[in-house]
């Protein structure tokens, strides 16, 4: 008879189950994850149980020392899964009845499993959460220690892939720390979501047993309770948060990574990877390839789409790997300063050359096409930007005059955009301030 | 010569442009929302070119004038775009040089179009986040108001579409105003990021002239300020944040609606959707069709995977029409009592007979077997399970007597589940004081 | 030295790696799958070298006999991963070395490692494709031979959840059996363009050393090669193109799985599940969860949005079991003539109404116009649409003569529908002919 | 009464619609694309419907030609939408019966309006499809003409933006047309799939007044006619696929864009972007951005994850613009054969070192190790791997000899690559000349 299968709904099925869709079903491969948690969870609930008369103090006891032995043996490796056992539930309440004997089977009174398995996942996430902070306060904290100690170093800015304006290194590296700064105060709005008690939910309906779930919630810790039953067992936005707050926080990852790959080229020169975080090639014996970086910026597409159990469980593991290995690269990373200098040309100082006539009362839209118009000619003549001559110059516009030599100072040029946020040094430092001032309430 | 075309990047270009190019490249089409923040943003950055020493006070205020000139323009319906419009910024630069002459071309000074174009979303996105909080609100309301209105409705809770347990109707209002709160909470804090000002941040270096950030930031009442000006430029968390918080509403709203559609259906007929949110069919006469239930759930895959500016405005939108259909529909809805109350059956009260099994001293997995082979004998027998005769009842339990008559009232059944959270009256009581404390809170 | 750890990039790296990294690049645990045709593979491929003077024939055939028992070992399930295998290629190798010393070193010259992953791959998918191709068919052919057996069962058909227009149940079956048609002729045009040979393409710029590709296409039983090296290494199109066939399929199985689950509520009762694809509850003794097809609908989410060999996978099993879950479901299945009749309402027959004011010469907006108002004269009175009497049908319109009254048969109804397509039992004889010449053709 | 609304369903409802609900439902402000397939859909059945003598001869012609002044209507541009118009259909029957009075009401006779919408859109992709097979097929020829010219310019390939192995440009050409070419030929089985009529299906029972689906296939220059009308009406399988189709080819132009993009920077040199696909910057004068490339590889992203008419449209314009922008880029591409020369290095040949060694004999995996010792050799040196002495070479392996030499010769090492899709200048050819073929015999 089914019933001697012990599985959880008892007596009444008459017809076997196809072996296939017994497989389907089953989830104890993935969710193993959640042995610790389940024992917690049903410890907590074995005390509710027992304020509210429905365990003696003796049962309660023989049930809490039963689960201790259960954790025990997840602990060294030693507990046995049986091939019945569907997912981690049902595997611990059948060895608690073989260690307890029949009082094993009033643990579940007025719990559905769903309950169990949502307040369980609770409260693995917000241990996870936890952890995936600090490894993320970590990385930050190496960016902006960074950041502090290569101040001085100029190199192009980008856009569009097309060299832009000279800024500072640091400030590349803070405008990643800063968008990692946002990922964990997300991870702190989404633990707050995770940290609520749906136990004592029941299957629906909720508990009508008088189990009192304010103590569940002070057993467990959890900041609050759910507020409707049916939706306490149903919703799983935590998880879609969870999972979305680590597709952005992949996605700030993997644009440092892309952009990490692209200075590490032969062409760009601008990094070079720790060979603890490179490849080679079975082929080409040369080769050196940035894996951990490009193993980064792929894993960022892996995380959308899902919003399941199995999901959580891959995606924590990879995000932890990943913040690691992110830590690893950035703190190993060697720059090539005079690569860096080097690449820095006068047609970057356009914006410069254009302001300098805004100093001299031209508007800005006339500036702008007065020194297009000088890039133009120095790319007619074949020469650059700064060797046109003053008369040259004069041509375009009789506001040029000597004091447009100062324009051709790389280190000049930064030290204008000293608004909030800017490359300035003084700017750099406030940024720097500011990131350390956010972990340092974050962490609080 | 291309610049005569009073594009933004003016003299230098020689080659004219693909027209499929330009097409591809014009955003003009969808931008247009943004023209009142546009002129607001540009507003305020010119007084703080202003006070930076690079407008004086007349120029300052022939600008403002004519802003205002063009956003009357616009109010009116008479600003006429012209073909090289490519975007709404260059459209309004292009009309201010027309009203005022060369001091237009002052107003970009130091100001990137990357800059100007996501604080005018910025802007755009605070104004809606309010206005669909609002939104969210009214509909909610309406949700816990109507719950108060009908607590005394039993009706069957399902799970997987199967006739759970008996809960009030009001309890399932309330599982789904309980899921909207959270997607208020969440549109606050979207809104929080969003609210971050990052003009002053140039094209990537930052701002070089001196303009006084936090003056901008008084003037556009933005919540803080940008930390990097690379960062600011580049990043879309916020727009990314929002379209999921869209996508996670929409799932609610969806879920809801598709009960709706559910128990509007023949076979159900528990509700009844008013005339104004249904439509009919071109072929069947006697059709009547949810439509506005069905476009709800459809919206929900829409909102997934974009990115843009597009996104947004189209994302709002829906989420404007969504919100208000979803109250009318609510509002409007009629529910047929006596349906629901003939669809509760005797069988959904089999977890209250494990249970009475449970408070006469039986552990709980033994009262589950035993409450499930009395619903077997019922449908063996071909009875309803309250059907059962006592003496029936005790060939699977000697713990069955008399009293067990009891179990077979649904009112009673309900009030059991008196823990937080659950179905019983004082419960459901509880939930709409709780949801109501809430939106007073976000509304604070 | 780092080359002692039989890497295959050899000699070149000083630095240790991070273990973090190691792990995280690791595809061992997921690639078993390929240890078989990576021994097929690389046996072809050791052909090819000698046919090109790069092995002796000795070699070659110590290379082969190595193989078989690296193949061996796997098959009987003695095969030892080491630690350093990072992936199957590598472990395949390492093991060779072993069993047959240094000239295994050889097994690799000209290949690339991108160049036996996509071999690999390519193989076993093929295999793969054929398999669930098979299990296809198996369905389709239990849904045709179920359509053919029960074509004489008319029930409601349901648009927008609305009672339609009666129908065969076997229109229904038929419906969905003609979408997985779709589905069996697209996986062989997948099947199709994964079944090219990209071996002999390196790295990048191809295979320097002679060896024939068309030897390896015959060895390998190929039906072609791709065209360009570069190409060949690193394009994905087949796996993106099977898990987009994968989630095609998957959203049929997902809309049958939904109409069934809804036919089996107790507010439908049109068919029951058998025990062997239901589940109970863990609190709620009377509940029997349609969980096979809760399954196969929930599948349908898991497939999009990845590109990668785990996917493919991962997909293969789901896809495998979802398709025999499937055709269990449909072969068990009991269903309700009874209550499938008794859903038949006189509404339903609107339609009709319309038509039969049509063939007496009305134009049909009027005649739809017309029988609508019948409807609502219905609605109105609290009668069935066939309970009005002549006299009030001829209120609404003079065409209506004694002859309404064969408008009210389902029978008669349904007979009329014989357009190729349509639900009449010529037209569904029709289909099922059709779908059987399909599958012949296809299995061709 | 609302049946004067002149909406299609006609005489029932009494309630009046909610605003925002009739604009939600409406679909008019994008289908319009569809007025010429939709007339010529109706004036087809009107010829069905007159074969099955529910139309005389006359008031076929009547409607033949109304439906022509309609189409006329639309092309003058003087077709007049009125506010009740929620779709295309509507639009164009409410014309009709102005236009020729009561007889337009005949035209929908046993036709639903999903029937008439699926039938619209499947003419309209059909004659998209083809049109977007001609782009691609431009775009491909160009791609090929161009291999052809510049097969002699040898340039750096790269894996993992490392540099390689030196390769022909023609290659790189070719990999991305080759990738095109599977592209154009699942366009063609789209195509065929798009090619069914669903015509004569009704709203899910089929078609009960003897219209003749034959003749509407053949008036429609339909390959074949669905199978069932309940799957006829409901699936969209074709749109899923016609979006996939776009979804890969978006892929592979987006990854030539992004190579193209990354060859064009500064630190490439290696290609020019025409003027005319280049955009400059508001604020940079000097700047010049590849926006036509950007914008063809942010478009990849747009394309998944809707399955509707909207995204139809709005992806058959951005796959038309993406195609011709990139035919235009290709064609109009200058590149700089200096640089690419100078960045090819001799560590490119370190994979050649390595044969040298095979094929005097050496095991490959010792000779990869050998020459990745000869690549640390040079780097620790800070030498050329090419300025190693023979002396030098021959402490790694007494296999080298003087004829080492011929190794450092790039021209040398393309062509050994002259195995069937190589990079040997033979091989070029061939891969020319079999995309040429696959193009003749996919226009056939």
């Amino acid at each position: 008879m089914a019933s001697e299968s012990g599985k959880l709904w008892g007596g009444r099925f008459v017809g076997a189950v196809d072996p296939i869709m017994e497989k389907f079903n089953s989830s104890i491969a993935y969710d193993r994850h959640l042995w610790e948690v389940d024992v917690q969870g049903s410890k907590a609930y074995s005390r509710g149980l027992e304020k509210a008369g429905l365990l003696t103090k003796a049962e309660m006891d023989q049930i809490l020392h039963g689960l201790d032995k259960v954790a025990e043996e997840w602990a060294q490796g030693t507990f046995k899964l049986s091939p019945n056992d569907e997912d981690i539930h049902t595997a611990n309440e059948r060895r608690l009845k073989e260690l307890i004997g029949e009082t094993a089977g009033k643990l579940h009174t007025g719990r559905s499993r769903n309950d169990q398995v949502v307040t369980d996942l609770r409260l693995w996430m917000r241990q996870n959460c936890s952890k995936l902070s600090s490894l993320l306060w970590e990385l930050i904290r190496t960016m902006v220690d960074r950041a502090e100690a290569e101040r001085d170093v100029l190199f192009p800015g980008y856009t569009h892939l097309q060299r832009a304006q000279p800024i500072r290194w640091s400030h590349w590296i803070l405008s990643h720390a800063v968008a990692l700064t946002r990922d964990s105060e997300r991870l702190l709005e989404v633990q707050k979501r995770v940290n609520v008690l749906p136990l004592g939910s029941g299957a629906i309906a909720g508990n009508p047993l008088g189990v009192d779930r304010e103590l569940l919630q002070a057993e467990l810790n959890f900041g609050a309770i759910t507020l409707n039953s049916m939706d306490a067992t149903s919703e799983r936005d935590f998880v879609a948060e969870f999972l979305f707050w680590a597709s952005l926080c992949m996605t700030h990852l993997s644009r440092m990574a892309e952009d990490l790959i692209l200075y590490g080229t032969k062409e760009f020169s601008f990094v070079q990877l720790s060979d603890a975080y490179s490849t080679g090639s079975s082929l080409m014996p040369q080769k050196k390839n940035p894996d951990s970086l490009e193993l980064i910026r792929s894993k960022a597409g892996r995380v959308f789409g899902r919003e399941d159990k199995e999901a959580v469980f891959e995606v924590s593991d990879t995000m932890s790997a990943v913040l690691q290995v992110a830590t690893g690269v950035i703190s190993t990373l060697q720059i090539h300063r005079e690569n860096m200098a080097r690449a820095l040309s006068p047609d970057m100082l356009a914006t410069d050359l254009a302001y300098y006539l805004v100093r001299k009362g031209m508007p800005f839209r006339q500036a702008h096409e007065a020194s297009g118009k000088a890039v133009f000619m120095a790319e007619t003549k074949g020469v650059a930007l700064n060797q046109l001559s003053l008369k040259e110059l004069q041509t375009i516009s009789p506001l040029f005059s000597a004091d447009v030599s100062h324009v051709w100072d790389y280190g000049h040029s930064v030290e204008q955009y000293a608004a909030l946020g800017g490359t300035a040094r003084a700017s750099v430092d406030w940024q720097i301030g500011q990131v350390r001032a956010l972990l340092r309430a974050q962490q609080a």
